[in-house]
């Protein structure tokens, strides 16, 4: 271990300043007009995998944005370690309410603030400096392979495509993955589960222009207010979701894993406190943890329809438009949610208007075995490096991928990730703390370490 | 009658014309980055109105945009015609949808398309055209006064201060104003009514910044989902309004006006045609004509939250808004229901978000006797023009300032407007039939004879 921080200690101001590197580049995947931004993003990490020593380095191109790969294979024997990250970040916006510039990252009291600090250019870099770390101390105790794409943050849609093509290249014996979140630094935390996603566009139409509100206001059904009694039927009044069939294939939590689940620390005036709520809200019967992790939900993540500008505009909207997502739990599939949404979406539409619902990418949701070899080495690395053993915890977010390398390579993933709650992620303000920055690059040799201990 | 129309036909070319020089003018009172054009635009006006030959022609500053008098009083003891005009129009977004520009007004199958073609340059400069006709053959019956302020489509908020301010010089017997429609050409109308306006902003927020859905999606209540379900609670199975109290002040037509407002031509089947739906909506037990006309109505007239540009965005979104107005009839007073609507809105608003509500400017129904001289004088000039007696109807669209002239300057107004409802006021491709344009100034001039004659 005294070595791992003696190499941090010579070498973190480069360390950092190559991570400040890689978050100025904008590689905003949603974006089209970021497009050549997005493209010197790869050609920064593949330079950056061959300085600390990767070999077959490549920039794959793929039909969207390219992955880039990189490897050292010390020996076929040693079990194989294959990291996932991606390059590409979210959109920015509201600019307005940034302190600083998104993609000039800035340093205030520890953390570092920037578009991608955590989500996912901190997490998966340190990855790279670990990597660095243990061929520099010749440390390096399992095959390693890198596999960073440009496109998670729009559904990962050629991923799938390259894996499969790829399939002999990606062997390994785990996927090692940076994207998700610890309770604390007091209290580190492996997540074990993911939930998946559905997410689609609906358009609600109405009369086939904007209208007048005086002169056919109260002869004409207005989409903005229809859309409204759609999405307000969504919820009942327990706040469980009313599309048919939508819990059928939900897995209920044991009594020990809700025990477990709910163990971890919580404190309840500090999580309304931090969102500046008053009261917190959710399905009838659950508790906070198990809402965020083991209940499927509903949003509505964007609305919009008529005059939204400036001062008064007295207009019938022609249409209405939101965008709706769906997380959910093991055994939802993302297909059959998209369709029994679309199904009852459409029919509950009154023939006053024409409803259209177009599907996004989706994803889906995972549980990560803990008495496995994978789980039981971070567990074990985290306890050394931390000095306290991780709480096992069910995560809110979506990684769709990592039920395609189940699929696809057979393989289970670990998430071992860094962030914190607090980090602001697809919000304005996104940081990472350096202190979480460094305490990862020192326990991912020791994951490593563990893994081939264990694999013997 | 015949003069009219030989001084029409020997200028009619130039009629047309300065009302294309006068819509090039992009007078949008709503966003001041027009602030110059819409100052030009009363220069323009001043100076047409001293070219026919107006007296005392002043630009009146007021603390907004200036409202342009001008009058020719030709004998005390004859009744004064206050004509009442805005020569500001709506913003013309959104602008893509506009078949030729917005302020280059063109021509296609006789019908001016421009922005304010309709409303209501082409409707107000009818009456100075009519006014020209009138002196330029000597047969100006009645004084006149022209009153056309560059506020009335954000709320003629420095009219009332002017015509309090302005008592004496506005003295009249009438105020006239075209900024209603007919039915049709081969049906001519008057609007007898007109229905108020009360118009709002509502702000619903959550958590102090946009959120991970993931994370924190189940757990949060999300605003866009908060306002949606207040906005689908404002109508009940019957689209009956449910803000308690709202219809308390509401006159039931009786028998015979009902009657009589059903008597005018309409096709539902055209009504349905014309705006592309399948089916019409509204308060359940009333016509299409008694909705529009004689029941109160809430509308969104916009509703934004969370992301809405290209692709996908998880977020929950911090806040969710919408702009809702609402058509009153009599005898509602636009202060009471905005009052009724604020403290229900507040008070259905759940524990776990804050709501705020901004009134924007309102106006008062109103209803045009027609038993008066002024009402009879119109009467006779359709009669006399169209060869058809005008059927009385009673418009949805609101025109704030009626109610205000009645109150300050003790007078009632006729509402003889030469409209279509095809004119897409408000919308895109908003349009002015040019044999409308022609009609109105055929006709303005037997009203002002009419009204003397019965004023004797």
């Amino acid at each position: 271990m005294q070595h791992i921080k003696n190499y941090i200690q010579a070498n973190k101001d480069r360390m950092l300043e190559e991570l400040f590197d890689l978050l100025r580049f904008p590689s905003v995947s949603a974006d089209p007009k970021y497009k050549d931004d997005v493209l010197k993003t790869a050609d920064y990490v593949a330079q950056k995998l061959r300085d600390c020593g990767a070999d077959n380095v490549e920039v794959c191109p793929t039909a969207g944005y390219p992955i880039v790969y990189g490897e050292k294979i010390i020996d076929p024997a040693l079990p194989t370690v294959l990291v996932y990250g991606h390059y590409d970040v979210q959109p920015a916006d509201p600019l307005e309410l940034w302190h600083t510039p998104p993609f000039e990252p800035t340093v205030r009291d520890g953390k570092i603030y920037a578009r991608g600090a955590c989500d996912d250019k901190g997490q998966f870099y340190m990855h790279v400096k670990a990597f660095e770390l243990m061929v520099n101390t010749n440390t390096l105790p399992c095959n390693i392979k890198f596999m960073i794409e440009g496109e998670e943050e729009v559904g990962s849609n050629n991923l799938g495509i390259y894996v499969k093509a790829n399939k002999e290249r990606l062997k390994a014996d785990v996927v090692l993955i940076s994207d998700t979140s610890m309770i604390s630094m007091e209290n580190p935390s492996l997540e074990t589960g993911l939930r998946g996603l559905s997410y689609l566009e609906v358009e609600v139409v109405g009369p086939n222009r904007d209208l007048h509100s005086g002169v056919y206001g109260g002869a004409v059904a207005n989409p903005a207010t229809i859309l409204a009694k759609m999405i307000a039927s969504m919820h009942d009044d327990n706040n469980h979701i009313t599309i048919p069939g939508f819990y059928d294939d939900v897995i209920e939590l044991t009594d020990a894993e809700k025990t477990s689940l709910n163990s971890a620390p919580y404190s309840e005036d500090e999580f309304k406190k931090d969102l500046g709520i008053d009261e917190v809200w959710g399905e009838t019967g659950y508790s906070t943890f198990e809402r965020t992790g083991t209940r499927p939900t509903l949003e509505v993540n964007g609305i919009w329809g008529g005059y939204i500008g400036e001062g008064a505009k007295t207009v019938l909207p022609s249409k209405a438009n939101a965008k709706i997502s769906m997380r959910l739990v093991p055994n939802q599939t993302s297909e059959k949610v998209t369709q029994l949404f679309t199904d009852h979406f459409k029919k509950i539409a009154p023939s006053y208007v024409k409803v259209t619902v177009t599907p996004h990418h989706g994803g889906e949701p995972v549980v990560t075995p803990t008495d496995s070899i994978a789980y039981k080495a971070a567990q074990k690395a985290i306890a050394e490096s931390f000095g306290k053993e991780p709480i096992p915890t069910r995560g809110g977010g979506s990684i769709p991928i990592v039920a395609l390398f189940e699929a696809e390579l057979g393989i289970k993933t670990v998430l071992m990730g860094f962030g914190l709650d607090s980090d602001a992620l697809h919000s304005p303000n996104e940081k990472y703390d350096i202190y979480n920055y460094y305490k990862g690059i020192e326990t991912i040799p020791l994951f490593h370490k563990y893994f081939a201990e264990l694999s013997k």
